[in-house]
């Protein structure tokens, strides 16, 4: 390449060719080359490219505060990262998601876009770092061992968010549904067997009360992302700090970011933990695995349309097979199910990461992150394809599940505190065996008469408890 | 076997010889049939035979209340199960941990054992359960699909209790070794790698840190097992029961537990769902990640004698080698590690049993739940070597940590502020390259005098942040 | 206690009192102090002790042969170990299943019981080791790390040949079925949506072909155990043997056992590696997997009895309720789903385990062997009882199914060939919407003739590829 | 959209607007619209791509020679087939690779780009299905269920291919350090504690022999590929075909792709059975695992500089810290080590797929497939990067490696044979405590003679067995 369209920059390995272009430098070539792994591209992470610029906002106001930063030079800084929060440069972040170094390569890729954009902000020429240095200048004070792990929280607050809104729309339509089917009764089934009466609306109402317990969960696991190292630096001795440092920019990332930041106790606790990853991971896998039972269930319930349960219909949403016509498969409910098994999968994957990491520093962190981000992104978009595609459309058989009441062995059940266990067992079996109905069995048998029975099997009686005559 | 040696007891599926000693009866012994697993019996988990019972009482109590059931039949249910809570008895429950059936094999041992030493009491012999039942009259009102999640659930309680109190003393015995170690100066080390200068006691105040965050973690999940559906029934409809039976039955046993047990809102989503344990696997499954990273690193440090990091001692436990003479291993951070890889195990093996759960039941609760025991009493065992065999005997080698940090090149970082990072990183390799200290190169290049590098170099100033001057 | 009821044994930590009576010695009784962790015995596993005592008779043999045992003490050390292999003393071995200290405990607890053993035969008393001694001769020229892993493959090997032999019974019976039901008719389902016609002998013709797949990986993992690195002594290089040593021992065992045992090409290797362990475990997870799919069918398909898939009935085993009367729940296919999740959590933990070795050892061998005799137990068990308790019992429900098929819209794929996916398509969703039969439809619309349609829908012609007509 | 930039095709949904432009029709946009979840679209997977459109071909040409396709359609199909093997069009196979539907919208995005290709070679217009239709004749004869799981396998074995490159050129470079370090004795380590003498090329071949074995295992996973169910349709049946297609098609498959292909014996069986992913995803779990042991092991080994074990040197890739002058860290290793607790979570995800899949079909291959081919693909690249960017740069510091053997209490093991274990313990624990050497203690405890010693302590016999002088 001709000089016009390269620039040199160099490291302790050596000088290296910059295109002319390129917003990031020799340190972000390095990890470039020695990370060719997924393919992807940590800019292709948004949340996670705001909130690095957000603490280098944070950092260079600190700094400035303690009159290490010029206020030209922070003025610049702090006007590089609101373009890049702004949307700009996104393409600039260009080093691979799955990366060793623990993170290192995504701190310098950061302090050498903000300084390239800081630079020409400046009227200066890209790598002209006497000016405004990558690390020097948009790095001071900071070590990527407390950059990196507040940026990847914050990144991951910002993600949660988006998550919990899906969760709740999805909750509120399984709360719709729920009224909607209030009144339809039919057989509750437990270990596949016919059980006992249940209304469709009961059903549903289970699938919005986990939602809910899950979207707390996954709120207390978000309030721990908020707890930071910043101002730790190298191990979380605060090596290179101000004694006030650590504190102040806590302080001013808050007021950027509006959230509370809270700066931990043990800030060399806080650089090597990595519990708190471990625990969010927990919690969006228990969000996973419930989805994934409800989706089990809608498949269940909608199989058929002819030799299977079919007591609800899922929306059609494409043709179901290439080969079977008229074929329409529960396709939303499968993605979902899909999801779920790569978000458990991906907690084993922070496990495995969180186990690995040595004395001061988690190198894996990268991983980590990673990991979580697919896990939320995904149960996001698979909240928001099992809403729309599915859930809304969602009607019920109401004539076959209330024929199934009627004709089910199940209702002995509801005759055990009149008839005693034993006798409703011989009823039940014979109603099975013989296809005759709980109801003429027991007045066959003379257990009941015919003024008990109606009483006794009425939907609202059946479906709570009810205070017994004696 | 002779009438004397055997009794006849019948179900559904016919008639079966029971030994006449026994205080199951034949529901117990069709469970024992089928479920020949592991060997290893519900009776040897106290927890969950204490639970057990108590939830029978409690139901017994509130039944009595609602006048189901006869004061007489009611009080003999109570003292059969004061006997069993006082240890009696629990060699009779012989089902196999690991069954089908939901937990109702769980259940009806429970039922028989209790119904039949109720007979005893009263002066009939076993098997005579047209005096007492156990279905109709100890598990009156009652479902395994209420009693037995209720138990498990408070099983779970006690057992938590032990595995918090196995976690706090071993956290006071970091805590203790912080204290002992707090003036010992040595290298920290991120990615392995020397870093910058640290204490040994900040090293171990990080364990004691960790520790106290998941106890703080484990006694939230703990708190979820205390909502239970006690009066749900068969699918959480609460059919076959009075409308103040679940309210009676819940604050009966907050009395006899002395627990504060809470009734869930929605009995038919608490009789399905199995998030609560899920949550809780998470959390023991971040705790074994946790010490396991601790014991990593215990092994490292002590790692040698000669060839090895060998920074701190580990008790000598046995003798390390049956081939090589005087070798010592670090033989209780290995158990402890190993216990955790299982308690990663045991976590997926609850998340798929929770994952296919499947509409108004989850029938896989039994292996949720002795994954869950294992999980907890191994960590609690692991926690309880680990402090009195392993952390109350470390020892520093300190005179070897103080040479290693003052020949470290590491120290170049303290340097940054004064002398900028590139500067720094020309001292550090040449340091590394010749042996030099660190000390020298910054005088010999004139980078800083004397009097500011022995400002500098002091250990309250290395491993916390310090004012700068400028 | 007195002198009598014990005596002094000392090691490298000092000395310990021992019971007069027991057979193991002080190494052992620091290992039972140190590891109170499961409350499992290595005695509890028979094949591991029986391997142990052929691995301790081949050692020995080999000693003698070059010279370095004594005959006399040789033939007692054989003694000794024919006395245990027949069934002695294996409540003699008394360390904890999880262990830390890579199975030394194990193997000095070996050389323990058979040094007081042989002892005993030559009529010294316990702990007279200066007769016969536990290290210098029960362990001559052996280390932990290579009988170790020995023992365990050599354990494995027979588990294994338990678990086949589950397997293939569990296959049979598969087959037996498969050919019972090779007429009947009955709609095949994909994404639990009706598809088209098969048999319900081919439904069960593929669980007996998924298992034969299985054995034969079970069987080629089984072949990886038989390598062994039997005279590697502490890390591989065979350090304190004789170079004739390694050939000779593994050529013994192979007599003793009447196995093909293998020695390793590369004995440093062979040492530290667990890959062939992973690889079982695999193996053993795929199993699992497989089996628990199978399952999950057969709870599908037998569920109801009214309002469920109805096709199968699995035999009644236990009442499936203690509420809900008649109620026959699948409780066997249950158990196995359970054993299978257990499994995959195993796989979890011999997969950290062999991640975590580090350099010329693995530590964490003992919870890795542990896992694997756990799943293969498990499974062994559960192929049993599945087999004895289900699978053989299993009836069909004829009737409805062939009127199911008869009903189908599923028909309309059999005429896709004939009258175009288009066709077919619209039929399809007609039958579905009005509940006509595919047959008048076609019929009606003149797409076929009557004769073409009896032609096409033929079970013959149905289940499997036919020559089209053009 | 205008009418020329639009063009209408309908399903059984309905109409909707293609844009004009494109290859793929309403089935692929109705997927599009279903499945928005990770943003990765099959077409970046042009292994998958190749192998769909030689799958189609295979079938045009099974479908000709039976003569149910014209010769004019197949040899259209084959060309447009042709153009997308060779590179073209795969931007158009836009379905996301996390996708409901068992593979449906996969294969409904071949056969329509396929046919709108070939539509284009005709001349006619995208959409103009009624000279060449997607379902009537590209998927003739054809299911998602026979294509799918056969093309994914096909892509698997041509990923496979890969990586086995990758290994193979990673245990050739371990070799070549193996002989490079041949003669540099050092401390075997075992449990992190100081073991007996190796040498670094012992340590190396170590690596390679592992990975040999490894490469078998790969290679025995990938011959499980080559078994597919090619016309068995939709449930293995193979309704819809002729009786020789099956055989004709998998014929031909082979001559396409000079693989030996396999038809499945039951094909029933073969279309619901995902046993070999699941075994696939067990090896490369393996080979992870494996890897990440050395890396684990390579880190360990080049700890310090200064603080760590320095035995070897890592070449250094980029700076290793934002603030740590002159630090260099293990970034390749660390990035495998990620890699490999990726490959373990997509396991799990394969697993828990695999076991979800009911009846007579898996409809969770998707998640199977993208799941494995992160696996093999990371694991390839992470081969590579091992190699190039770390283990060819690899040096030993073979001064320090000697010095420290020389000093090992170690070295008393080599003497058990010659003075007894008891004796061993005693000069080991001695040297340990006082910093003497092994030798010395010998001599002055008159143990041995120095010629004795000398002959004892020399390399070639501290490394392998030793003929011992009685």
């Amino acid at each position: 390449m001709s000089a016009q369209t390269i620039r040199i920059e160099s490291d302790l390995l050596g000088d290296r060719e910059i295109p002319a272009a390129a917003y990031w430098g020799v340190h972000t070539l390095r990890a470039v080359e020695n990370f060719p792994i997924s393919g992807i591209q940590i800019g292709s992470i948004k949340e996670l490219v705001v909130a690095l610029c957000q603490v280098k906002k944070a950092a260079a106001r600190a700094n400035q505060t303690l009159g290490l930063l010029q206020t030209e030079k922070a003025a610049v800084i702090l006007k590089a990262c609101d373009d890049i929060i702004a949307g700009k440069l996104h393409e600039q972040f260009v080093v691979d998601v799955i990366q060793g170094g623990a993170g290192t390569s995504t701190n310098m890729n950061a302090n050498e876009v903000i300084a390239n954009r800081a630079l020409e902000i400046l009227g200066f020429g890209k790598g002209q770092y006497e000016h405004l240095h990558p690390n020097d200048d948009v790095n001071q004070s900071q070590s990527t061992n407390d950059v990196y792990p507040t940026a990847i929280r914050l990144g991951l607050v910002y993600l949660i968010d988006q998550l919990l809104v899906a969760m709740a729309q999805l909750r509120q339509a399984y709360d719709a549904k729920a009224k909607e089917f209030a009144d339809v009764l039919k057989m509750g089934r437990t270990q596949l067997q016919d059980a006992v009466p249940m209304t469709l609306g009961q059903e549903f109402s289970t699938y919005a009360v986990m939602l809910a317990e899950d979207e707390q969960r996954v709120r207390e696991a978000q309030a721990l992302m908020r707890e930071i190292n910043l101002g730790a630096t190298a191990i979380g001795t605060g090596i290179n700090t101000d004694p006030e440092y650590a504190g102040l920019a806590t302080q001013y990332l808050s007021e950027i970011t509006g959230l509370h930041m809270i700066k931990a106790d043990n800030m060399i606790e806080a650089t090597q933990d990595t519990g708190a990853y471990v625990q969010l991971s927990g919690v969006l896998k228990r969000v996973a695995v419930k989805l994934s039972k409800v989706c089990n269930d809608l498949r269940l319930l909608s199989s058929g349309p002819q030799a299977g349960l079919g007591e609800i219909n899922l929306p059609a949403k494409q043709a179901g097979s290439s080969i079977m016509p008229g074929k329409v498969n529960p396709v939303i409910p499968e993605v979902v199910n899909q999801i779920a098994f790569e978000v458990v999968g991906n907690d084993i994957a922070v496990t495995m990461a969180a186990e690995g990491g040595q004395l001061q520093l988690n190198a894996f962190e990268p991983i980590i992150f990673w990991s979580l981000v697919k896990s939320i992104r995904h149960l996001t978009n698979g909240c928001h394809t099992l809403r729309q595609q599915c859930v809304q459309g969602i009607t019920a058989n109401r004539e076959l599940l209330l024929q199934r009441v009627q004709q089910s062995a199940g209702l002995a059940t509801a005759l055990n505190p009149y008839i005693g266990y034993k006798n409703a067992t011989k009823v039940a079996r014979t109603a099975v065996e013989t296809g005759r109905s709980v109801g003429d069995l027991v007045l066959e048998l003379g257990l009941l008469t015919q003024a008990q029975l109606d009483e006794i099997l009425q939907p609202a009686v059946l479906t709570q408890p009810v205070k017994l005559k004696k």
